[in-house]
This record gives C-alpha cells, structure tokens and sequence, in this order.
C-alpha cells in the first residue's frame, strides 16, 4: 500500500491516506452507509473525545487500550475505542416507549487505540475509521431480528467489496453480551487465524479442532491466517443496565432495551481486498472499490499530437461518460509508466502510444485477466466504458 | 438545534449529531468537497493523533488550546487542532521537483480543541469537524493563483449553502503567514463581530472603524455579530522552512515551497444558516443543506384508508422520484406533528389528512412562504417534486 502511493506513515501506528488510498477507503465506506441505510439503520455522529464519567459508570474506564487525558481544567477524559457508552448515554434520554423501538443507528467515525505494538500497514494502528451500528430492541427476539438484519447486510457489504470471507463464532471479549461473530478475510498477510472445513468456519481461538484435524462435516481442518474485518456482538442490558436505558413497555412496566453492536473496518477491508487480490506486479483492485476505473497512460510529451488525442480521450471519459478516471500525463519513461500502472491496480489500463495512434488505435488491458483489447480511437471511450461494465458483472 | 432534535450533548463543549443534524451537516461536506475537486484540490485524509515532535520543529507545541497526552510508553502526542505540520512533513517527502507543482490537498476531518470556555451549542466546542485545504506552489505568484482559485470555490460553497456572508481581511494570527482572509456569516448568534458599510467589509479586529462611523465608500458603518465559517491564509515559507519541505527549480536550485492553508467548518455553516434562516416557529432551511427535501405528515392512524394513501405517496416520492422524504406516522395528535415540521423546517410539508384526502388532495405547504397548495393525490409526488424544483431555482 506505500508501494502504490495509497498510505504513507505519519508516527508508530499513524498512517495517511493519499488521495488514491482514501479514493479506495471512501468507496468501501459508501456501500456500507447504503447496506445500513438498506435495513433502516440511520447515520449520525458521535464525538471521538469523552468525558471518563460514562466510561466509569460501565466498568470500562480501566481498559488499557485506551487513550486518556486531562483538558486544561484537569477533568479526565477519554479517546473513544467504540461507542457503546455514548450511544447509551443519549438513547437513555431520547427512548421512553416501547413505540420508540426497535431503533437501529450507526456513525463512521475515526477510533484511537493504545496499541501495546502498532504493526507497519493498517492493519495494527492507533487510529482508525470504523463503522459501528447499535441496534435497541425491547426483548430478545427483537435483538435476533436485528442482529439478523445486520448479518444480511455485511454479507452484502463483504459481496460488494469483492472479498472472500467467513462468519466465524467468537468470544465476547472486552464487550460483553451473549453472543459474538467475527468477519474474517483468509489472507497471508492476516494476524488472526481461521480454522477451516468444508461447511465449517471457526476462529482458532474459540474451536477445539486443530490443523489437520478431521472437519466436522468431513475434509480436513485447514489453519490459515486471515484479517478480521468485522464483529458484530449481541450485548443485551450488558449496557442499557448501568447506564439507566430502559423504554416502558404496553403495561407500563420499565424495561432495560436489549441491544447489539455491530462494527466493520473499512481500512482492513481495504486492506484484505488488496492482500487477495494482488500479484507480483501489484495490487488487483475489485471494481467496486478500485480508487480509478480507468488508469490512462499517455505515453507523448506534452505538445506532440499523440498526447493531444490523449487529452482528449480523458475529457471524454471523464466529462461525457462520467468515468472515474486516472490520466497519467507525466514527462516520464514508459516502462515507469507501465509498472506504476500494474502496481495501483486500477481494472483497466488504456495506454495511448505512438505505434497504436498510428494505426489508430489504443491499447486496454484488464488488470485481473491481463486481457488486451485494440480499441478505435474514435470510440475508443465508449469501448472502454462497455468492457468496464463487464468486468462489473 | 437542541430543540429541532439536530444534536445532543455529551459533555462540555462534546455534541453528538442526531441523523437529522447530520444530514445537513453531510450536505454541506459533500458541497464542499465537489467544489474543491472541481478546482483540482485532491481529497485524502491525516491523522487527528500526532507526535508531538513535528509541532516541536515548527514551534507550536506550546500552543494552550492544543491538547496533550501521552501513550502507554511515555512518547508525548498531540490532538491535532489542524494540519499544516503534519501535511508539510509528508510534502517535504513527496515534492522533488518544481514539475509536481502547484499541488493542492484537503481533508475533512475531527479536530479537538481545548477550548477554555466552551459554550452551548455548535460554534465553540472542543472537537468538530473541519476541512482543512493546502497548497503548495514554487513562488508568490503560485501561491496568489492558488488563494484565488480557493477563494472562488469558498463563494460558490457558501452561496450553495444559502448563506449571507461577507470575506474580510483578517490576522494570521497562531498560523504565521503574510495575509489572511475570514468568511463571517453576520447573524445574532455570533461571538465575531463585522464592520460593515456600502462596499466595506472588515473585521473588527483589524479596522479602526466604529459602528455610525461614516463608511469609507459612503453610508454608516454597522458592527454586526457574526459567525466566522471559514479562514484562509497565505502561509508562505512558514512551514515550509522549518520541515525541510523544498523543491528542485529549473535550475537545480533547492527552493522552499511556497504554502497556503483554507480551512472552512460545516457545523459552523449549518448553525450560520439555521441563525440566519429561523423564525419564530423554528428552523427554515436553504434547500441544499436541508436534511430532507419533503416532511410528510400522516395525520391519520396505522389501519386507517388514510394513512394507506400517506403510505403510498411516501414510497412513489422515495422510490419512484428518489426524493428525500421524511415521513411522519408517528401515533401522535395533529397539532404536535405540524409544530415539529415547523421546528424542523423541510423546505416542503405535506399534510395528508382526512378532510383533505376526502376531496381527493394533500395540502403542501412552503417552509419559506407560507405558500400552501392543495395537491391531488393521484398526481400529488410529481406537482411536489416541481414546487421542490421551483424552490431550487
């Protein structure tokens, strides 16, 4: 990812986005905020910074991870890691009735981790953006739903973003609650482990069967490594109890509201699209959130005629057919050129050279397949924009 | 804002934005981030944590508001309250060349502030989310055409936001530079105050003008209360030098880059326009930030022939006309429902209620007007839709 100019590092754990990083990380969050909005999940906002008091009265003021400090008055506050607390806080004061439930609600919000040993690349940082929904039912049957209707939204999410992944069973950890799933993406470059079987997924750390093992449905169990993009947890009253969310239900009677969270990374989504996807040239974007659809290569200086027909296939593209389009129009060699384009991965490369535009045409490539297509200059833009929608599905 | 249910508190000077304030407020990024593409300002995203080393280099560590902590091993960070050391330190990594130049950048992320007395509501608080643009240019005469291209996309973004505002010049101030100019939205809510007369515009703090002074141009000077929704400044060298950021020119000469700094608030443009917009019965929104185009109010019960009819004019105006539309079907009485589509102010309110719905019509009314139309239902989502576009000029 600092290869292909999409990160570069700021300090241990803090990392930046260029513009073709975040393009990507942008795109990841979008289909996200349309699968929430999907199953009636609504966006709001809550702050980074907290006071430490809510944190006190949950019992999880204590957690190492997170960050804390004093404002200039000495008051002590918190980075928030995950917003159990506060979504709590205001949802005590806004849910009287049984009427105002079930409520689904998310953000995506940047989060802050005291990680004992940030790793290099984004998977181990200090800081990052996360999505995180809660869901506020009045019993256990309603959280099922929810958190049902959430689990068919990730898997759209996951789909759409073009990973292979699993739904694994795993523990509650610092969250508490009755249940837990975790979103795992198999990959080399993962720090967690997945043991897997024909109709079977587990994370290692919850299953008893090891490596080699006979799977449970028959196979055997394969250990591999993967990153985990997601987690949802059914938390029940574990957070409505302290924090005095309760709705009264038809016979007047105060309840505490039964709730679950659900959070998703879009930078370790990012991340896992690229360690699956990629080969020894470089990264291989999925459609559907490459940062350009189209990485266009002009291979003329500026003022030659060459790069003049160049010019003029991006404005089309780009004005006409509303492509997403990167124009690599620098004074620069063209295997540089070449290389850089298979290494930012983008689905198609359409190099415009001197030896095509003399037989009058230019050259697309589809990054997955590597296969090459001679398009006719003058429709050069439309082709380009069909073979697009193909490789779209 | 409270009142209109757009945010919540969670703590002195902390506010959480409700799906409807965050709406608006996701209105106005998205107005601002077309206009800094469209003048080829590029979107990424930096840190909010930072090492405090950086704002050592440039001597701002010292600065009060800026808070400090420490992580689990002792390395002192900061909370950035913005980015030009953290932008200027990838820069002076990026830049080789006088060909990667002019360059422009932005993001639109959290900052956290230690104010020393944060105030109710939006316009002083301790974190809030800002866009922060820079541009890097080989010279003065660079950085003048950088200022302008930033101070033209600022008009386009406060006139899409519906604002009155004026530019006036204003002191660099803790950012260093050579001219600085603020964005003042006069209204009564302001804590800045702005001189005003026929052609003149100032900040109180740099003009020695008086309110009833004569105006430079004519007329009386007038010092009006205001909210400061934006700053630019030209910042030369001042970051440039200290963080090594130079470049190579024509002639192989190493040159500091010349830097500029634009930052705009979308809380602050959100509450400008509330402050501007409101009248005694509440909110009246500028159609392009409002969060919803349509209000539509049920008045009748859910099993009711009338509500059926609210129901599916609800969904031909989401579904078939892709409108925003929030529905009100809430078990509650008439009065309340209409006194909340008032505070909340959608630019169009339509009431489906039995005497109406028993001539065949919906009644919309304009938040701005007071216009009301009797709409007939079979062809009522289209006959809004066209008031809404009438609205839009």
């Amino acid at each position: 990812m600092v290869r292909a100019g999409l990160i570069r590092q700021l300090g241990a754990g803090l990392w930046t986005y260029l513009p073709a990083g975040w393009r990507a990380h942008r795109k990841v969050e979008q289909i996200i905020r349309e699968e929430m909005e999907g199953i009636g999940c609504q966006e709001m906002l809550m702050p980074v910074l907290q006071p430490a008091e809510i944190w006190e009265t949950t019992g999880r003021y204590g957690i190492e991870e997170m960050f804390k400090l004093e404002d200039r008055k000495g008051s002590p506050l918190v980075l928030a890691m995950t917003h159990e607390e506060c979504i709590t806080h205001h949802i005590a004061r806004e849910v009287r009735s049984y009427r105002d439930l079930p409520l689904m609600l998310f953000h995506i919000q940047t989060k802050e981790r005291d990680e004992p040993r940030p790793r290099a690349g984004v998977l181990r940082t200090r800081e990052f953006t996360m999505k995180d929904a809660y869901s506020f039912d009045r019993d256990e049957e309603g959280l099922r739903r929810s958190y049902e209707l959430q689990t068919e939204a990730y898997a759209r999410i996951l789909d759409r973003c073009g990973l292979r992944w699993y739904r694994v069973e795993s523990d509650v950890g610092m969250m508490g609650g009755s249940g837990a799933h975790e979103y795992m993406a198999p990959c080399a470059a993962g720090e967690d482990a997945v043991a897997l079987a024909p109709g079977f997924a587990a994370n290692v750390e919850v299953t008893e069967l090891h490596d080699g093992d006979p799977g449970p449905s028959g196979g055997t169990v394969e250990v591999v490594p993967a990153i985990e993009v997601g987690n949802i947890f059914k938390l029940g009253t574990r957070y409505s109890e302290p924090l005095g969310a309760t709705f009264l239900d038809e016979e007047g009677d105060e309840r505490p509201i039964v709730m679950g969270s659900y959070g998703i990374g879009p930078a370790r989504i990012v991340a896992a699209a690229i360690e699956q996807g990629a080969d020894e040239r470089g990264i291989v974007w999925p459609c559907a959130i490459a940062p350009w659809q189209v990485h266009l290569v002009s291979l003329a200086k500026a003022g030659e005629p060459e790069r003049e027909a160049a010019d003029r296939l991006y404005e089309e593209l780009r004005e006409k057919l509303g492509a997403e389009v990167l124009y690599d129009d620098r004074d620069a060699g063209a295997g540089e050129k070449l290389t850089d384009a298979e290494l930012l991965g983008c689905p198609l490369r359409i190099v415009a050279g001197r030896r095509g535009l003399a037989k009058g045409v230019v050259e697309a490539g589809e990054r997955a397949t590597g296969a090459e297509h001679e398009l006719p200059v003058e429709d050069a833009a439309e082709r380009a924009l069909g073979i697009l929608q193909g490789l779209h599905g």
